[in-house]
Formats: structure tokens, sequence, C-alpha cells
């Protein structure tokens, strides 16, 4: 993870591209890690100060909380359409790098809720985007005649389903929770693990 | 559902115990009705102006958010065991109760996910003693050799997926999408409907 600047290095918004390119990326991977801990309710407020900026900062790079939110979880959708696009990848273990997000991160969990409007709030637009690319990565490496390929809305049912029993304080916990869904639903899974590591 | 007095049966607390279990019977299904909308994290306000009561009479009878969930969900919980308890229930019929409240009430999905820490606020601990006694009654139906049976975790797995498949903005298609959960998982499930009607 990036770290933030030390303190003596931060500087008003005036010093230029080189700066404000340096916040934002601090900002990514504060919003980052606080999203993968708390989920996306967590405050704006604790962003900036894990970035080690002040919220003005903050707020000049994201203008609202939907803006940061994309930006971290476009990394992760990314990671997901870059594993999908690699030559020797199959489904198996392109569902270990789905798995793997899910267990990461709290708030990639929520994302793969997003065409639904049980969890409270009405759901954010730029989530119901992502989870669709999420969809179309996993189904341009679905073969004809897998288990989740034959009724149209298995697969995103079964990566809901996974996302739904992904709870637990720890790490290890959460992965053992995600193998015994996706053994339960048939589904051969694996390796758990990010893309290009 | 009962519906809120009208204005001109308002009356302060010290009206008696009549008043008083009239408005608390009001507040659980004001509360029950907003939870089942909103999910638990909706504001005590909505649910004292649905009863048609003020804040003070909320409060005065629930001190707190838990003790409003507390009261809520705790007759979802008792259906439930109710279901479990009747003469000629099997674990299929008992799933099919189960579901029905889990395509009820966004509230009730929440406590189903109890036992984790996924979603950022720390799990309240009335929520885990609640699903404890849903898995009680659902074990107490589960004969030896069902799908769900075999491995300790399996049940309690099986329905938080579910739970987390339960999205959308309509009944029949939280419906639709629980039963494919269960069709996926190879079990049984249904009638979808409440006990006792």
């Amino acid at each position: 993870m990036t770290q933030p600047p030390p303190p003596d290095e931060r500087r008003p918004a005036n010093d230029g591209p080189r700066v404000a390119a340096r916040n934002r990326a601090a900002l990514v991977a504060a919003a980052r890690e606080i999203y993968a801990e708390h989920g996306l309710d967590a405050p704006m407020s604790a962003i900036a100060r894990r970035a080690g900026v002040g919220q003005g900062v903050l707020y000049r790079h994201f203008p609202d909380r939907a803006a940061v939110a994309t930006a971290v979880l476009d990394e992760n959708v990314r990671q997901i359409e870059q594993a999908a696009a690699a030559p020797d990848m199959d489904i198996t273990q392109l569902l270990g790098v789905l798995t793997w997000h899910q267990t990461e991160s709290a708030a990639f969990i929520s994302l793969l809720h997003a065409d639904g409007a049980a969890g409270g709030s009405a759901v954010p637009e730029y989530a119901a985007g992502l989870a669709a690319r999420v969809e179309r990565a996993l189904r341009a490496r679905l073969p004809d005649g897998h288990r989740l390929a034959t009724a149209k809305d298995d697969l995103m049912i079964a990566v809901a389903m996974v996302s739904g029993a992904v709870i637990g304080p720890t790490r290890e916990l959460r992965e053992r929770r995600a193998m015994a869904a996706w053994r339960l639903l048939g589904v051969e899974v694996g390796p758990v693990r990010p893309f290009g590591e």
C-alpha cells in the first residue's frame, strides 16, 4: 500500500500536479484500506485522516462519497478484468481471483449486491455499472456446460450467495467460509489469490 | 398490521397501562414495517412517526435502537421456533417459513449475517443470540443424511448464502432469487409462506 506523505511534504494544492497526484494516490490507497475494513459507509473524514491530508484536499480530488468509492472499486474490478483477459485463465482460477477480492474487501462485497435494494439505502448507480463489468469478465471465461451456465441468472446469484457467506472477523475465516460456500454450490474454485501476485 | 391510534386517542403516558400497551404494540408494528422496508439502520424518528406517537413515547418504551430491533426480530424468530415445534413440520416446509421471513424483511436478512463483521459496524450482541435461536430451530428438524447435515457449519452458511441472494425491489423478485439459490444448493424448500397462515 502507498504510504501517506510525511507531514513536512504536505503542501497546499497550488504546489502543482506532482503533489496533487501524490495526494490522490494516497487518498485512494487510504480509502481502499478503510473500505476493506469498514465497508462503503465509512466516513470521509476517516479516509482523509488515514491518508494524512486535510478534508479540503480530499474534497478537491473527490467531491463526494460516490467518487471515492468508484475510484477504489474500479481498481478491484480492473484486476478481475485483467485476470479474465490473461491467456491461460480458466473459470476455476478466475473465480479464485474474485473470491480473493470478496475476502479482502467489505466494500467489494457490497458492490456485488448492487443490483438489489434490500440493504436500506438505494443502490448507487456507479455500483450497478461496476457489478455489470464483473459479470461480463466472469462470463467471458464461463464454458458451456459449466454448472453456472445453464440458467441466465445463476452466475451472479451464485456470486451474491458467496458474498453473503463471506463474513467473519479474520481473513482466514472469511476465506474458509467462501470456499465452503463454493463447495455447497458444487463449483470448483481456486487458488484464492490476487491476480499477478 | 396494527394501525396507530388515531390522534384523539393519543394521551400522555400517565394515562395508564392500557394506553402504554397500545402504544407499545403500535411501535412494534411500525418498527416491523420500517425495518422490513429499510433495514435495521432506519432512523428511530421514522418509527415514532409511523406509529403516530411522539419520540418521547418511543424512548419510554425502547431506550435505544437495539431494544426496538430485539422486539421486532424476536417476533420473526418466535414464528420460526413455533413452526419448528409444529407436529407435522419437516425441514423442507420449515425452510419455506424461513425463506418467507427472508423475503419479507431486510432486517431479518441482516440478522442472519449476525455472526460476521464484514458489514461495517460491529455485530450487535442481541443479534447473535437471535441468530443462534434460528439455528437451533432449524437444526431440530434437520434429518441425518440431509444435504446440509454433513459438515457442522453448512446449515448456517447455506442460510447466509440465500440471504445474500435475496435482494431486489419487489417481494416476487426476492422470492424468485431465494428459490434459485436453494435450487443451486440442491436443497428442496417450500412452500414459501408464514407459519400459521
